[in-house]
């Protein structure tokens, strides 16, 4: 029973004073170079993130990097994590030394990415009603993550998104989402037009939101299995593809007829969700 | 007629080839000191939010600093800007060198705020069905700038804030507002309860969103003088507080009880304005 011995902490993580130490190599410079070409693995970072990447058992855990100072309010994540996992433990300078930037969070995590499922595969698993999130083209890592953060609050139930979107798996998307991006089942692959027929032939409600939209969202009646597609602020979503759709405007001024895509993706998302009729 | 003089916008402009020019001063390395000691003065970055300066009369331009090649783009903007206003001129790498870092905006401006009014006058003057906002501890300027958007977006009548909230007009606030933060009227004062006697005396019906809020927002029903107010993410709104007003949640799942609170504001804001009956 470690848990119950006062020294299990200390026995349990491996103490590295030296900033060049290999095996510090996946956490260095992570914010310029995020991990590329890294073979399904990502950084998660903080407390909150880390418990949802231990609770996800599509994702692995490769090992963890510490602050001293941290130590002990971290005890619960660590002995959560399985035995095999190397618990690095750092003090502050190695950390920022490391990370290339002052690093606030106290613990960092390398995960990797079991195979993922395709968009096809996530489809043909979900349940009569169900609510899907697709994405055509969405760069900014912020508004990806948002986009998560508000799909995990709301209850959808995977995100399809096209391969000009941008990864989910970036520390600043995981980061943003609050951990979201480790638990709401995603599928980025192939073009818009692929995602949106493989939808219509699982009989689909396709919603496309945008600011010409013909129906309201406070008026529209979307069927037991919808998908809201979103695409960029900028130019929006394809002419060609938004004209084979229903469209849904969320109604605002005139005078300033702008939202932020992650806020959009936010209010449709509590309307066509269950929990507006709660 | 200058504007028809292919020559007028050379002569408008000040051209400067000295990273050190005194008149450059306010530009300097905007990022870190955000024009502290300001007494009013803010900085405006890019065309959209430029435009918004330019047409509320709340605020006067003290000058412009544009880079050189997009000089040509930015004629319309230049056009509106008063002639004893100076409209400064300059390379790219004088304007990397003065702002501290890579600029992407192709210009910036100087603005200066006349007096602000009090929450009293604020809420004074508005009609008798109005949407007001109230902001408590709100001290993330991502977060201010997103709200004052949605504001805009959905057409509520003014901000108030209380003095632990941040200032609407930070550099950063600004640019993420999209230039709602040089729109919508607002005032920044006192504590929480001072702002809400206020609310109160004008017979405003205030809801505290709350993720424990007593009242689904889909099922409220707001009077036509409404103050949504809201608090930070971390602490929410004082208890004592909540317990005088009525409360108002946003649906959402249990397993994943966490929205950003500019999205809060988004989503009850749609719900809230008039543009839901639309």
């Amino acid at each position: 029973m470690p848990r119950q011995d006062e020294g299990w902490l200390e026995h349990r993580i491996t103490r590295i004073d030296d900033a060049e130490d290999a095996r510090l190599s996946p956490y260095r410079n992570v914010r310029e170079r995020d991990l590329v070409g890294r073979e399904g693995r990502f950084i998660a970072e903080g407390k909150v993130v880390l418990n949802v990447l231990l609770a996800n058992a599509a994702f692995a855990v490769e090992s963890l990097l510490v602050l001293e100072n941290r130590l002990a309010g971290l005890a619960a994540q660590i002995a959560l994590c399985p035995l095999d996992v190397p618990v690095y433990c750092v003090s502050r300078a190695i950390m920022d030394a490391i990370a290339g930037f002052p690093m606030h969070r106290g613990i960092l995590a390398v995960g990797r990415r079991s195979a993922p499922r395709s968009a096809g595969q996530l489809i043909g698993a979900l349940p009569s009603a169900s609510l899907v999130v697709v994405l055509c083209g969405i760069s900014n890592h912020d508004n990806m993550g948002s986009i998560f953060r508000n799909a995990a609050a709301f209850e959808a139930d995977c995100i399809l998104m096209d391969e000009t979107s941008c990864d989910p798996l970036y520390r600043k998307a995981i980061r943003v989402s609050v951990g979201a991006a480790l638990k709401v089942p995603f599928a980025r692959e192939g073009s818009i037009d692929d995602l949106v027929s493989i939808l219509q032939q699982a009989k689909f409600d396709i919603y496309a939101l945008s600011p010409s939209g013909m129906e309201s969202l406070y008026t529209a009646q979307p069927g037991s299995r919808t998908a809201l597609l979103l695409g960029t602020e900028g130019e929006g979503l394809p002419k060609a593809l938004m004209q084979t759709l229903k469209t849904v405007r969320i109604p605002m001024s005139e005078a300033f007829d702008s939202l932020n895509v992650a806020t959009a993706s936010g209010i449709a998302l509590s309307r066509f969700s269950r929990f507006s009729g709660i």
